[in-house]
């Protein structure tokens, strides 16, 4: 249904924080970007994520999206979010569609215009999951639909459901989010989900520290919008300058692909691997997140520290889902 | 377990119009052409779904076929297909083992035949829906099996549930079958929708135009047997000769590989494409009809014409195989 | 969780014959290998599956393992192994997310070790059902796993779940195993079931016989191991030696490839096809087995003989894998 054609917020970002919005808010929304969501939907939505813990922990599953169906719609293979939104689903009783691999193979694809395939899709479901590899698809399909679109990634565009699971760790691990000192380490010119929780933090009282490579700092707008937020930041080539001090390290991977020849990004890639030595010099209470897969930028032995969060995240997008998908469906 | 070796109708075709046949006489069938169907069995199946509507309108899904298994087995990919059976046998209550994509890579495929395999899916399943690409492929599956085989499109051959859930849409947007003008447009040589269409009308009181380009008419074996109905019927080239005068409009994609050279083709296709401007000489109740997917043949702005039917038809499909599993698995 | 690092049995073969395992001895276990298998857990087993037999016949389905989430981890395709475990599951009332086809292009497998994998996923899941190329991958899984992880084949090393349900089914068939003569039939050098099934055999009082073209022989080792165990075994290079005698004829594919040349094929290949002609040398009562795909070393006018049980052995693989996910789910 689109939800308002321009992807500016729905909310006045000046409502009292703290205070969670009325869940009848999401009812028949469609979830396409972060900047949909105020402090008060945040509140909201984690709220009802952490009431999905409670749910999962003790019963496994519960009956409130029976008689729903879910179509998972990926035009692009992505094995981790369309498992954590079936399982999210299935969790809440409802069922789904899984077109999860090969859609390039069949009908859908020949030459059938995405609106029309939406459009065909939701006469059988109430709610589907978009992943595309076009920027703005997500928004595309959401103005053909009648059915609540959920965007699991478009391209380089927007993957929300990724930036709202970052924050609900970072809240669930530390116990909120005003106050903390946030460090974002690796490529952070390209990784999307880094962009998306910075946009998320900067309604939040933190300071933020961005660690990488010269050639792979935040982008110019990206960077501009944060120092005008007026929130403390600094930038820093080497996570050694941070690691001291921060409350969260969000570890990004850093391709070998982007750099020109392989000794450029054998030098700086030490720079940036987590290692037991490192964490040593972490402050005790801390927590170390990263939107996986990894390859080598945090080392095996640290999976056993306390402070490694990545596998807890991993299962916090599971609940954050099921609140979206209650949420939307107006399922309290 | 096939249904009678040589696919001759189940029912003697003068049995009394109007009346349904009792749903017992589904139970354990196999469904593999329309020539299956006579008006009583078509009666039974459009009363049960349309109940099928009303259950998803107010309940989304029920218990009827809990603690069934559907075995979705596709050797080609099917996406609207697939996702409508599975849609359907969700919101029944059953479950779903989908087979919809990669067979040809799987050990199924690996030498073994298609009687071995259905052998060995029905061990796990209550019923399965086949997609194949030979002709004749549902018989063989339906002989082997001791679970009802559903013919999902074997290749050339039959569609028999896209036939009937056409039939279904235009009984449910019109209010009966006996009476109307029936035009269909396009390719009407090879488009497989048509064949199956036209043949359960003729069970009907109805008059047909066929519109095509020449290249592109009607079988001709198909059209004497239409002829010998005694049912009133002609053909023409061009969409005008119907338009004003047509209850149901049903539209199909002309190919254009079915042309010799790219000007054949550009020449006749403007003769066959539904507009705006072409549907205001059109009767006000009357509706458009399209198996999908399309591929410019009904413009897009002509969505919005409440006789614009053919997504709703998409979801008289999900009825339909609502309808067809409740009765092959015997329950009411 | 790794089952005790190093694939020893866990449990002392010289425990009491007959008696079943108590059912917790299951629970939070993985399933990695036959030699987990002793005869009380054995005994155990068959007698859950025997029940899920008259669950299937008498509901379908049932609620056991509401709540709990199987996800299907397949890096290779096997149809009929995942639909299976699909069906077991959904039977028992649990979901399953099918992550059954194309995995070697999705993100899982983008660099990422299957350690990591399977910690994602089991965030989502309370089961993982794992096939994979790699001898010892099941091994490496499962110590990684918090959640318990069946091994569903690792490459030319186990595949448990065949095994137990070859057993289930000569015990099924013929009401027992100690006492009868057991003939393999085939590629005995290279077949992964005959060997797992051979071991399985060993704890039981068996005569064994294997019949193989000289090249396709059972491995030294294994033949080694039979011999030590003192039980009556011999060879033998035409199943004409055995058919008169054995009680079970397990039958496995030869496949040409094994062949320099197409000759030593055909010479060899007449042996061992089973025919109505040679079943009529065959006892009453016995049982033919084959682990299926079969192409041709089974001929289909043996499939109606009642002493054909390959069919009927599919099925109980499904029962026998439905004891096993209650089992380490800890459900009696």
């Amino acid at each position: 249904m689109g939800y308002d054609g321009n992807l500016t917020p729905l909310f006045d970002l000046a409502s009292q924080p703290g205070r969670a919005a009325p869940y009848t808010e999401f009812l028949g929304q469609d979830i396409i970007a972060v900047d949909q969501f105020d402090r008060r939907r945040l509140a909201y939505l984690f709220q009802r994520a952490d009431e999905m813990r409670d749910l999962v922990a003790h019963a496994g599953a519960c009956d409130l999206l029976r008689g729903y169906v879910l179509t998972c719609l990926f035009y692009e293979p992505s094995t981790r979010t369309s498992a954590s939104f079936i399982a999210a689903m299935q969790r809440l009783g409802g069922t789904v569609i899984p077109i999860t691999q090969g859609v390039q193979f069949s009908s859908v694809s020949k030459g059938e215009s995405l609106p029309d395939t939406i459009r065909v899709l939701e006469q059988y479901s109430d709610v589907i999951v978009l992943r595309h590899p076009d920027v703005g698809s997500a928004q595309v399909a959401a103005e053909a639909a009648t059915v609540p679109i959920i965007n699991g990634g478009d391209g380089v565009g927007e993957h929300p459901t990724q930036a709202l699971l970052d924050l609900f760790t970072i809240y669930e691990e530390l116990g909120g989010v005003d106050g903390l000192k946030v460090a974002m380490v690796g490529d952070l010119r390209y990784g999307r989900t880094v962009h998306s929780l910075t946009r998320l933090l900067l309604q939040y009282n933190v300071s933020l520290r961005f660690v990488s490579p010269d050639t792979l700092r935040l982008p110019l707008n990206l960077m501009n919008t944060v120092i005008d937020s007026g929130i403390n930041v600094r930038e820093s080539d080497n996570v050694q300058d941070v690691i001291g001090d921060a409350d969260v390290l969000y570890v990004t991977r850093i391709q070998k692909e982007r750099f020109g020849d392989a000794a450029a990004y054998d030098e700086v890639k030490d720079a940036y691997e987590i290692t037991p030595a490192l964490m040593r010099q972490a402050k005790e209470k801390m927590v170390i997140m990263h939107p996986l897969p990894r390859v080598g930028e945090i080392h095996t032995s640290v999976d056993a520290d306390p402070r490694a969060a990545y596998f807890r995240q991993v299962q916090n997008g599971m609940f954050i889902r099921m609140a979206l998908l209650a949420a939307v469906l107006g399922k309290a």
